[in-house]
């Protein structure tokens, strides 16, 4: 056993579902939340994922009891961090919360206690110092719906000690993630460095009217045999994603048509699963139909 | 109905696989070969494509015999198109054998016949005029394993009477195919344009060390519920065609890490699935194995 008292920094969508899942795997977990009134969502969520992971995990009632026991909600950081093993920061995309938390975790935490974050948008490195121990801080990081989308992706940063790495990776096993190691920093980590460029490719060719998007994803699914096509997995993840990283990108040329084109989307709500609907109509989408590749 | 005359132009792996396809769903298909000799090759890749088609399409003796009456070989050009609806043409990726045939085509072939080019790498435009008639003339691409991977992409140039692309459509129905338009010119049709940028996306994170090909993988695999990732896929292609795309475009700089790699897995013969080794050993690689994601 590697770690068994986890705090959560934050009890947001990731949050809850990390510390869910730490719980369910017999961890002695709690959130830390800013407020009472961010704990009872944080309540909230653990109690939704709770019912798609029992369902995805074929969990038993005795499981699911036992996992509640396992979880405590607290506002007052000292108390949260102060026997914690493990603290996994997952605040929001806020750089200068960030910041502000690991100094103040620094001053508070014990000399033991390992630090991650569960940012997806910035890299480690930029918070070693700040943690006050750089050897035991690394990134670590989920996708969404983690019983069933199970990746850990562990990126050192290159203060790190190695052998962190070697214990992050047995705690993931622990949890029931597949580990997966990034050797250096990389900033959107392994999937989006691949899925962007993907998708991106998929937008052009619909934003240039080189064919319609049922026909890129017809393309996509019969060649690898996938069961969603990129504009499927766009409708996922929410088109304002793509808007917001083409935003970010200074090289990025926001007057081409596409993006014309997802602005477009986003004006008549057309965002996503989340929406009912984006390129799709839910919750039966086209590309789930038996005819779709016909 | 459609087309009931087919002839194709060149007994390669895509012509073969095309003819086939066409004679088992009632076409009278010609194949033409320069020489005698290339045609008796050709016969013996209907003849393995044959096999594959029956166990994957669950074909009857019957069937399979109907189709071989329905396939005829001729190195006679004149005789081959004298009496064809459609001529496909599926010589090697070399631009002036296109051109010449093209143009000969266009002296011998009556005027009824509609002609199309199975090229993956230039553009229908190039070769409009040669044909004498290109508003009957657009890009017809099928994948490799055409009755699995049964997409047929529809090209047209500027020229290409839009009915053109409706008959195809229905013609790539009538032989099993999924048609797929594409509206405009676009080099590399669709899969390719979504493939390779992914594809090089993931050599990248492999090439930079910043991650190894499995743990590329695996996060594919499970973020996507795919069941092959990048490298997966790599070896399907054969690591040699990304080296070749890498060396026809001139702003691809040749001396970064990844290309040093890929020379190195060359030159050991490790090509991919073709040579038993690429990433992964064949026949059975780790990654269809049941631990894999785990």
């Amino acid at each position: 056993m590697t770690y068994q008292n986890v705090t959560i920094i934050g009890g947001g969508v990731l949050g809850a579902q990390i510390a869910l899942v730490s719980a369910l795997h017999g961890k002695n977990v709690t959130i830390w939340g800013r407020k009472n009134q961010s704990l009872d969502k944080a309540r909230q969520r653990v109690t939704l994922y709770s019912q798609a992971a029992t369902k995805f995990l074929k969990l038993s009632h005795q499981q699911l009891e036992q996992s509640s026991t396992n979880l405590h909600y607290l506002t007052d950081l000292e108390t949260a961090v102060a026997n914690a093993d493990l603290v996994i920061e997952c605040l929001p995309e806020n750089r200068a919360l960030k910041h502000d938390f690991f100094k103040r975790f620094a001053q508070i935490a014990p000399q033991k206690t390992v630090i991650a974050t569960n940012t997806s948008t910035m890299l480690p490195s930029e918070f070693a110092e700040d943690t006050g121990r750089p050897t035991k801080f690394l990134a670590y990081h989920f996708a969404n719906e983690i019983w069933k989308y199970n990746t850990a992706e562990i990126m050192p940063q290159s203060q790190t000690d190695p052998q962190l790495i070697d214990t992050f990776i047995a705690y993931s096993k622990e949890i029931g993630m597949v580990p997966l190691v990034i050797h250096k920093e990389q900033a959107g980590y392994l999937l989006n460095s691949m899925l962007i460029p993907f998708l991106q490719a998929a937008l052009n060719l619909w934003g240039t009217d080189v064919a319609n998007f049922q026909t890129n994803d017809k393309t996509w699914m019969i060649a690898t045999g996938s069961a969603i096509g990129p504009f499927g997995y766009l409708d996922l993840i929410g088109i304002r994603t793509i808007l917001a990283i083409g935003e970010a990108d200074e090289q990025t040329d926001l007057s081409q048509p596409v993006y014309t084109k997802i602005k477009n989307m986003l004006a008549a709500g057309h965002i996503g699963v989340e929406t009912g609907q984006g390129f799709y109509t839910y919750p039966h989408p086209a590309y789930q139909q038996a005819d779709f590749l016909k």
